[in-house]
């Protein structure tokens, strides 16, 4: 017998799944389109289907719980609550659901909470107590851990880094404020960068070549490791207030490690080198030469089906100590 | 016999300590010159003569340990670490130095950080897990507590909210930096905004009458209180940018309660409510109308003193929570 957490990452566009061990090794996956089902009720169930398969074709897989991760997800309510890129509005008691299904334990939280306990599970955060995932996706969403715990807040809903604001009066947001982090990094917020830079400046770039709407982060991304200028300076400005947040959050809460995880932290170097160079200009002296930025470990298309996961363990571990104070 | 913690606050001018029991009753208190004392040693030296005629004149009083709280006192090293606003430069180890006159267990942390475990131990946020006290004086200090436990950082300086950079280019900080939130809300900041408003601004106000060194956070506070215009527009534009930065905070740590503590703190609404207003104006929509402000409770020239006694009951508790479960 080998335990196995269910690890399911629910998205806007796909819902990624799979089975996990203790190690972070991925025995099975599965993707669905979120969009296809109209009701979470019927993902669920599609879901639930799908890991009947995984688990009949390997008898000797037992799960031991399900972690999910997802927009809005609240750890202490077990619910999704207004997701804005969800089409299934309102408050959705994902525990509620999946009890229909599995009789396990289920723990809910939004995919930055997941990539963060990820990173301390089985990636570069393993054993580090003190450290910041900020993932760099349609969005930008963070997990927080200080003292080793995961940092929920009041609410369930701490960790919103996306959305503080770096700009007063600044770029409009879908959260309906003006100037939050994510609509300057992000997948989205590089690329309205890229519109006004290439307004602004006259000077040759590959980016030109493109239609409005084929300048995505990744053809961005592309232009930049061809050295092309402009792009480079897209990178530029979006590092910078990237790094300028950093050094504010470093003062807040004093992590060790900030780890960048997701699409736009895939383009390595051309995001982590500038960020750390603006980050460290603007750090208060004692904190400076301090705070390492490094890639996500966590590779490749089971990155969030391994956060997921590791809510799982994460919880089992927690549960083991409490009984162990009791005893 | 009654068990009673020495609290020590260590100030830029002042120090203040006393015998303070589990309740919060301070039974005995006492103030020296700081800048009276070439070295620390000397210092120490007064503070540990004080404290033994405090003991001798009660003998039922029983000291169970020392809590300091200092500019950059670090709680892992039991230091303070390059302190801009005390004479004495470099590191010093408060710990090695008390060992000397006290056998006692030693906790050193910085003043926020001790006014936060006071709350949390004898004040307004007793019980709560989540909450964030923001100490208003000279500069601007903070302390958060996450899960019930104060975040320190993985170094021991985390809290430094006063140096979150939020205007680029803005105002030249003691830091070396610009534009820290402590330039423009702190008793210096206020001081600052008044001399540019006044600049600004030709209508009348009581604090034209005053000669520039005579304008202080204090005479600004007496002006809004009488309803002078100007001077509550000063209190206005530093609301403002407090209420920005704490929304901010709360989209980081989504405390339940905020503690506004300190001289400007005690203007009592005439900070809170802009504050409060500004804040809401700029939360996220899922944070809004959930996290109070209020003034600390730990009142009167005693509150120092208590936030660095309490540190003391906060650590025998933990070590009772550990010994518990390693039973």
């Amino acid at each position: 017998m080998k335990n196995v957490a269910i690890g399911i990452d629910i998205g806007g566009t796909n819902t990624l799944f799979g089975l996990v061990d203790s190690q972070g090794n991925c025995v099975a996956t599965k993707s669905l389109v979120t969009t296809d089902y109209e009701t979470p009720e019927k993902l669920i169930k599609a879901i639930f289907q799908e890991v009947q398969l995984m688990l009949v074709s390997d008898t000797t897989l037992f799960p031991v719980g399900i972690g999910i991760g997802a927009p809005n997800g609240n750890y202490y309510n077990g619910t999704i609550e207004y997701a804005p890129n969800l089409k299934w509005k309102g408050v959705i008691n994902l525990i509620q659901l999946f009890r229909k299904y599995f009789d396990l334990p289920i723990y809910v939280t939004n995919d930055a909470n997941a990539a963060a306990i990820g990173e301390m599970t089985y990636g570069v955060a393993k054993g580090i107590k003190n450290f910041i995932v900020v993932t760099l996706g349609t969005g930008l969403g963070s997990g927080i851990v200080c003292n080793g715990e995961l940092i929920y807040g009041h609410d369930g809903f701490a960790g919103e880094l996306g959305h503080t604001i770096v700009e007063e009066n600044g770029r409009e947001c879908a959260c309906g404020r003006k100037g939050c982090l994510e609509t300057y990094v992000s997948a989205t917020g590089i690329v309205r960068t890229a519109h006004i830079l290439l307004a602004e400046y006259s000077k040759a770039s590959m980016l030109r070549r493109f239609s409005d709407d084929k300048i995505t982060a990744k053809s961005i991304a592309e232009a930049a490791q061809k050295g092309d200028a402009l792009a480079l300076e897209i990178f530029d400005y979006t590092a910078k207030k990237l790094g300028i947040s950093l050094a504010n959050i470093v003062a807040i809460t004093s992590p060790e490690l900030i780890v960048l995880f997701g699409g736009l932290a895939n383009s390595g170097e051309s995001i982590t080198d500038p960020t750390k160079k603006y980050m460290e200009e603007n750090l208060l002296l004692i904190f400076k030469h301090k705070v390492k930025i490094i890639p996500s470990s966590l590779k490749g298309g089971v990155a969030a089906i391994m956060g997921a996961s590791s809510l799982v363990w994460n919880e089992l571990k927690k549960e083991q100590l409490e009984k162990t104070s009791l005893n």
